[in-house]
């Protein structure tokens, strides 16, 4: 059994997946699709869209991580799918400025209700920053908005790679000039913390149970050896006594 | 003659050189070589170390820029040029642990007495980034160590590209989904003003008369048509009604 004196040993950066762990993409997503579709009077399951664009998000991102089409930021791939949903939602009829904006929908997502106050906590002892495959716009935009007090924005575009990738983990401590070790990763996700482990980064698994709504079925409990399993951000600023 | 309202019309991004702008690098860096040569019993002109080292970091960017070495990041050359001013300051039997030490002073530079509490209101209102030929790590470090309320880090490790190759400007606006004119770059340095405006960016020249020590000659008054000319960044937000 893991000792977390032991664990939390030159341990410098906390890093954290950000959609779903940090923020609530689901509901976020789905007001201002009703926002939109109201404007042209139409009607929508708000919620169903949320879901269908992110179904479509690691199809996209497995293009890329084919080598099938080069690297392309999270933004052009939200769009590019984005386009398709709205056609099956019969939205396809949105002005490009209302599809550009809605695309930004996801620079506005607000966080969860514990994100912020442990955030805050374990900001006084560790660097924390980003690890998503979010580009730097969309993340900067999203801190700005929802108060998120990132030290650094790294993942993806920092390494021209997406999760789980290795390269998008070992580029991500290289920036920071840290060993893997050194670095934790805090996810909603056990596919990622289980790249990230494989990597050779501490995990910490903290749970999201209503990411996918109040019938989610994945990722309700870790499933791996991960260094903390934390009830949300403060449990987990608590356990690393910050 | 500009108005400042026009000026600062959809300006979405504040941008900042770090040395000699934001952070007080010669006397930092002079006081960690004065108490690395005080554990070896050894004097030295630490001001003199520090201003010899600086003197060192255009010509080595310069082998980049032109190609002559692949992009390594800025504390790299720093290391290169720290080996060889050791040399020449009679510091070279000082330990490879004691080296890497100095070598990160670079990560622990004071700011102005005036640069927290300026950023802290631009804040508020702006994006607000560094856009450095410092590294990531280092940025970071430095932050941390000296508070600095980055938004975001951007620069030559972004854009691959040392300034004053367009490249470190034009990346750095691309990597915030950003026009150039949505962004402006501040410093205490003509020439990479002159090289932001090249590019696009609106510009604010920030007073620095002591970056070089009491006898400084350049850089003391702006010399080219800024959009805004600041004795400090505390002043910088009162002109942005910040």
């Amino acid at each position: 059994m893991t000792n977390p004196k032991d664990t939390i040993h030159d341990l410098r950066a906390i890093l954290f997946d950000v959609f779903g762990t940090v923020v609530d993409w689901r509901s976020s997503v789905a007001r201002e699709v009703t926002a939109a579709a109201a404007r042209y009077d139409l009607s929508v399951d708000a919620e169903a869209l949320a879901d269908r664009w992110r179904a479509l998000y690691q199809p996209a991102m497995s293009r890329v991580r084919a080598g099938n089409t080069p690297f392309v930021v999270l933004d052009v791939l939200h769009r590019q799918n984005l386009d398709q949903v709205l056609e099956e939602f019969s939205l396809g009829s949105l002005s490009e400025s209302e599809k550009e904006a809605l695309n930004h929908a996801w620079h506005r997502l607000d966080p969860w209700p514990d994100s912020v106050a442990g955030l805050e906590r374990l900001k006084q002892h560790y660097m924390i920053g980003t690890l998503s495959n979010g580009n730097i716009a969309l993340i900067a935009n999203m801190a700005k908005y929802a108060r998120l007090p990132w030290d650094v924005i790294l993942g993806a575009e920092i390494a021209r790679a997406y999760k789980p990738q290795p390269q998008a983990y070992l580029g991500s401590a290289a920036a920071l000039s840290l060993q893997p070790q050194q670095c934790m990763l805090v996810a909603a996700h056990n596919s990622d913390l289980k790249a990230a482990l494989d990597c050779g980064f501490r995990t910490a698994f903290v749970e999201r149970p209503f990411e996918h709504g109040p019938g989610q079925s994945t990722d309700l409990v870790a499933s791996g050896h991960y260094d903390f399993i934390a009830s949300d951000f403060v449990d987990l600023a608590t356990q690393l006594k910050c």
